[in-house]
């Protein structure tokens, strides 16, 4: 039984304060000088928070990749043509993908799921199906979708991730895939930052100079077109978003709501979590950052949401590429909390600073 | 039988072009958008040139993690005692210690090396006994070492490399363990790269301001007093440096006259590197740098070496712990050329702009 959007942002609560700070303390016992390992040791603190566990273990990890259409890719704002979106499930499926190579190195399992393929995707054992559409409607003429398709998007999100945690889940990433998203994404960012479409706009899978300014031109179309409200960010979603957005947002949402921490890959899953972000302020807390994307709007979501990103290794690939690696610093983080010896343990002296 | 330093230097051929071209053709045709994982594709190609296997596997891993003991420390530049370099050998034998958290994380073995600290350690089946003097002398009164000490140093290093060869060695890492060794490494950074020793030194362990200030004056004595010559890499290591700053350098050249590709930690790890490309400029095309030491001098050597850190984590701790990250992030590199589908193998459609 799925929870509702309602019912999943009433169970988000804040962090469990006492945790962190008893990692904390932890921290400062172990054979290293004080906050040497940097963002390891926040991070390890930040997911006892998240977990309600002073000495959390990450052993069961996913990435939940979503794949979806936008109609938007009409106006030509994509180096690939449509079917490409499709056939990126079915590399997905057959393990040969991006996502699939670095998901198996860091021991997560990739959970596909069509939020809205055009033509749909033929039953696999491994596919979740989610459809909401046949691909959103193009932005540059009409909304993307309904309220009721956006909200629709979200609890399908949310179903997917609990549905998970059956199978054990301690850390989950996002990933995305899909023709045209980060048109759909950059004016997503663009509401719900309030910066200028240029801003935030980049070449995704690479376009030149003159296709860039082809693309700014549609997303500025789009949002005068569409008029979406960014005190209301399921307007937004339904107006200028796509299917896999809302479902990474409910992801993200449904992962908070079950203290389960959910670290966010690129661009696309950003545009995600500032519509998560703007539906419950608090989920935010439950974010990890995975990288800094190439895409040029990737660091003003990342700033708008408060995030430090992890990596950065010029990449912008999506599917939860960035989410992989960042994982295995997660995990990494939390073993230097559990695993390493006390200077009582191990019978080193302490700084001279310190007692 | 070692090879010596002169043999080794010989020994270092710069990297295989044509294993390099063949790899960056493999990763354009591999279903991404070509340059989408950036430093990843990137990596991969320089170890298909390091190795000369344009598709390079990387199974065996290797953190080498060299202690020693500074006589510098007798001026108050530590906030810890001089006894916790021993007491840490023995935390890394037990498997306390961060570097053996991260390398188990990464699947990678530790080789702890003696260089020379204080006391000796008491034999143990993991350690490797390399002893070149009970710590080095304090470099604010006199050289650190003799010359024929610095060259024993770096041969003892690429002794320690060639040995671990026989077990399966595809990537190494470098660490270090050595109270007082920032200072003996801004010492060899301030000379090899020409800036004012101000530039080059941070706060350690935790140093205060008027610590620092302390610290960098006792650099600057230790410069005066020994005058070492920056055209000579090992009378500067004879003169300011340690005992595991001239191993790890050997154990760089060792590496590179072997083509294993080699990953240079934090800023100890950097001033060995200073020593050794300063010997071999050829030899810096092996070096990968892990990542970028909160050590205010960790920034200006590798920008001296022309080298980008993976990693940005505000880590400061050495012992290999940055090394043991991004020794997981270049196999991850390499599986991703090895392992991804091809756009034709996945019957995924190109970009329009390709072909």
């Amino acid at each position: 039984m799925t929870k509702s959007l309602t019912e999943t942002l009433g169970a988000i609560k804040p962090l469990n304060l006492e945790a962190m700070e008893t990692a904390r303390r932890r921290q400062d016992t172990l054979t290293k000088p004080q906050g040497s390992l940097g963002q390891l040791e926040d991070l390890a603190i930040l997911i006892a928070g998240i977990t309600g566990n002073p000495r959390p273990k990450i052993r069961h990890k996913a990435i939940i990749t979503m794949a979806a259409d936008h109609g938007v890719a009409a106006e030509g704002i994509s180096l690939y043509p449509q079917e490409v979106t499709g056939q990126m499930v079915l590399n997905f499926l057959g393990g040969g993908a991006g996502i699939n190579v670095l998901a198996r190195h860091v021991g997560a399992r990739v959970v596909v799921v069509d939020m809205g393929v055009i033509g749909g995707c033929e039953p696999h054992s491994g596919l979740l199906c989610k459809m909401i559409d046949f691909g959103t409607k193009n932005i540059a003429r009409e909304p993307a979708m309904s309220r009721q398709q956006a909200l629709d998007a979200i609890e399908a999100g949310i179903e997917v991730l609990e549905s998970e945690i059956a199978k054990g889940l301690d850390i989950v990433g996002t990933g995305d895939m899909g023709i045209g998203n980060t048109t759909a994404s950059s004016a997503v960012c663009a509401v719900m930052t309030g910066k200028p479409v240029v801003e935030v706009t980049g070449r995704g899978t690479g376009l030149r100079d003159e296709q860039l300014t082809h693309k700014v031109a549609v997303i500025e179309k789009a949002l005068q077109v569409n008029q979406p409200n960014p005190d209301d960010p399921l307007d937004v979603l339904a107006r200028v978003g796509g299917f896999e957005i809302g479902g990474l947002a409910g992801v993200m949402l449904g992962a908070a709501a079950n203290r389960i921490p959910v670290v966010i890959d690129g661009f696309i899953s950003g545009a995600a979590a500032l519509i998560a972000a703007g539906l419950s302020p608090t989920a935010r807390e439950y974010f990890i950052a995975a990288h800094l994307s190439v895409e040029a709007g990737h660091r003003v979501a990342l700033e708008h949401l408060g995030l430090t990103a992890l990596l950065n290794l010029r990449m912008r690939l999506g599917e939860g590429t960035g989410a992989a690696l960042a994982i295995s610093i997660a995990e990494a983080a939390t073993k230097v909390l559990d695993e390493m010896a006390t200077f009582e343990e191990a019978g080193v002296s302490e700084s001279e600073e310190v007692g």
